[in-house]
């Protein structure tokens, strides 16, 4: 794509409304365009990397068996009475009354929804088990709406729900979405830590939050010293016996503020760490809650009718943008891992016009572009310098840039985005080099 | 897929509340459910087939130069009032109020929105032309909400804006989109007539329907009988002049009974065909009409500030599952052309436990998945009669049968789902052949 035909609104100054820097930076970087409070336009770079990280999440919910449907944003409000949490709610749920008076409302969730999927069409043990899944837009009707995408009240979500004939087989639906999770984060160049949760008023008795760690962090978070990612999670099949794995990820302290108790935390002072974090999964087993309120119930072996044992699991995909940046940028901007970086590289000419320069971008480009890369070229009239801070803030892991100095000396510069290394090639050996980096398929991790 | 392991809720009795043939069909292979009156839950069979559709749609729209775009469901009033549409829009409009007593609405369309968008970032007619697109989510509260997702309330829709600086320049835009979509529509399996459109509320004064015929269908329509597909819409290439093609594919009279006047009509009755048809995009130029109203305006070459020529381009994303089907259908059910299958094709194990017939799917469904086909193995206990009579509902392209009596001869049946001819091959020819008919990329047309 050549900059002077894309849509890219780069923002000069750093917009006030701003609080924290994913926000500021999805802003300056034109990804995305306030509609109301907590409300946003993805334009068409934010988008970019929201769908990359929708695809991702979707690979693993599919590889780890569960089946995606899609259930609608506005739900009538009579399934939430069954369950009984259309009182409970507070004023977050968005209530709506349709043109006949009908009471309905903008899902914040879909427990009731989907489970009057399951009462519906699944009758017998036989069924199961199954995990169904979706990935659609929740409001919340925050308060008060802010962190950007982080804290919206339009937001886009992953959540999967799994139905089993009893807790045994709940407790593996949920190690297989623990695994998936993990799997997850790990390709989404992130360190996510796996932290006991309370249940809360989704109910239930199992419960982890995913935790990233990230100095502008909403929690406060403290984990044994020794916890540390285990790197055979690629490798970890979802046939096997996963009880083993969720195991040796949950076996040392780690929780948020809101479970924490210095006074009954078993770990000594020396050995917990104390760090911020950001939410960015949540998975429960809530057992019959909504399955025996909504009367969900197959027949068992035995042929007794049984209510189902459900768990719910959550990923917010669209708050998942605002945390990877937070976890990765640094003075100049984004940090993209290449695993959702909106381009795979930039080409930056520094001075359009000047032939030998048009001529080296142009071959680069068009070698990126034979070999299947998406990359972003900056064929601009800006300064040099408006150019290289705009392709520093927007963030693709790799730049090759050109000018006439360069360029008179037969070579231009191969910039890594996130060490700042600029290793001088000649344009072919640049091209080459960036497709190499390009090439490699090992996820580079940004916390 | 083994269907043992999938999640296809396939009805046996018919719907009642089904009062037209798709929406019939979509219920009965278990592609959505009933949410509330007009909203539906999308099963993942359903699913699939809306994730095709909208994949074909986005591709056509990104070839054309359009740039994807996100925005949101919920939007704020006051967009509305400044485009005057907030009043004259009646009750179809979902009003709603948050918690801060805001007035916000579930966005049945998106001109106020996408030209907030622009008005904010586009400040030269340097950035022109530019074409934006979404695809998302609309809701629009219908009096009496039927016919399945032919005209539900929350329904998906791709709507694409265009902004020019001039009513010529605004005139390429539309001809690009009247070229996507044709290509849109013959990739589907469709032939959709253009047909020349009143442009009713939105406003404006060039505008075509594309039409696709159907003997359920909710419009009648007129056209000379000369009017047929032209071929060549496949290598048309965007960048062309294309006004000839325009100009050859509206030359002849193409009307609905919306703007068809037998008294006006300049074609003898024995030229004029009257059919009926099904809406399945809407294209319109509107010039300045949103643009001046919300001061949505940019520099132009001589200094001066102009007011950007808009057209808007929809296409009904979820309506197209019911269009396809209600075009392409028979007693037995659905007949998906093969760019839209949920899956490429379908084994029929007739007895599962018999062991030649369990070796013999089993090759065939090995050999189709190791050739990167996505099928779906029917190895349930159910009778033999069920099977194929599911088989033929969800509508496969290509069938492959097998029972004790065929394998125990050495054969199998490869059965096409349109014709319904069935051709006995031995199992090594019959994956061969499968795997020959899924290959050839010709699309096929249904109508």
């Amino acid at each position: 794509m050549r900059l002077t035909q894309y849509f890219l609104p780069v923002l000069k100054e750093n917009p006030k409304e701003a609080q924290i820097v994913s926000h500021r930076l999805m802003l300056r970087a034109g990804m995305i365009q306030q509609s109301s409070a907590g409300i946003y336009s993805w334009l068409p770079m934010g988008l970019k990397v929201l769908s990359k990280i929708e695809q991702i999440v979707r690979e693993e919910q599919n590889r780890s068996g569960a089946f995606e449907i899609k259930m609608p944003t506005i739900q009538p409000a009579e399934l939430w009475q069954e369950s009984g949490r259309y009182d409970d709610y507070g004023l977050e749920m968005l209530r709506i009354k349709d043109r006949h008076d009908r009471d309905m409302l903008y899902g914040p969730t879909n427990e009731e929804q989907v489970t009057d999927i399951c009462r519906t069409h699944i009758k017998s043990y036989r069924a199961l088990p199954i995990n169904l899944y979706h990935i659609q837009w929740k409001f919340r009707d925050e308060v008060r709406p802010r962190f950007g995408v982080m804290r919206g009240r339009e937001f886009y979500m992953k959540d999967a729900y799994s139905f089993d004939l009893t807790a045994e087989g709940a407790r593996i639906a949920y190690n297989k979405m623990f695994v998936s999770y993990l799997k997850t984060f790990a390709r989404l160049g992130l360190t996510a830590i796996p932290m006991e949760a309370d249940t809360g008023p989704i109910g239930g008795d199992l419960s982890h939050e995913f935790i990233i760690l990230a100095d502008t962090g909403e929690s406060g978070v403290y984990f044994h010293k020794d916890w540390q990612e285990k790197d055979m999670v690629a490798d970890i099949s979802y046939g096997d016996d996963l009880q083993p794995v969720v195991d040796q990820f949950t076996q040392l302290y780690a929780r948020t503020d809101e479970t924490h108790d210095a006074n009954t935390c078993p770990v000594d002072e020396a050995d917990l760490m104390m760090r911020r974090g950001i939410e960015v999964g949540h998975i429960f087993y809530f057992g019959t809650k909504y399955s025996a309120a909504m009367g969900a119930s197959v027949s068992s072996p035995d042929g007794e009718m049984t209510d189902l044992h459900m768990g719910s699991y959550g990923i917010g995909v669209s708050r998942l943008v605002g945390a990877i940046i937070e976890a990765s940028h640094d003075d100049g901007g984004i940090i993209w891992p290449a695993s959702v970086s909106p381009f795979d590289a930039g080409i930056v000419n520094l001075k359009p016009g000047h032939s030998e320069t048009d001529k080296v971008t142009d071959m680069i480009y068009q070698a990126a572009i034979k070999a299947g890369r998406d990359v972003l070229l900056d064929d601009s009239t800006d300064s040099a310098g408006a150019k290289l801070a705009r392709m520093d803030l927007i963030g693709l892991p790799w730049q090759i840039i050109a000018g006439p100095r360069s360029t008179e000396r037969g070579v231009v510069e191969l910039k890594c985005r996130k060490t700042g290394e600029v290793v001088e090639h000649s344009p072919e050996d640049a091209a080459a080099a960036l497709l190499a980096h390009l090439a490699q398929k090992v996820s580079q991790k940004v916390s």
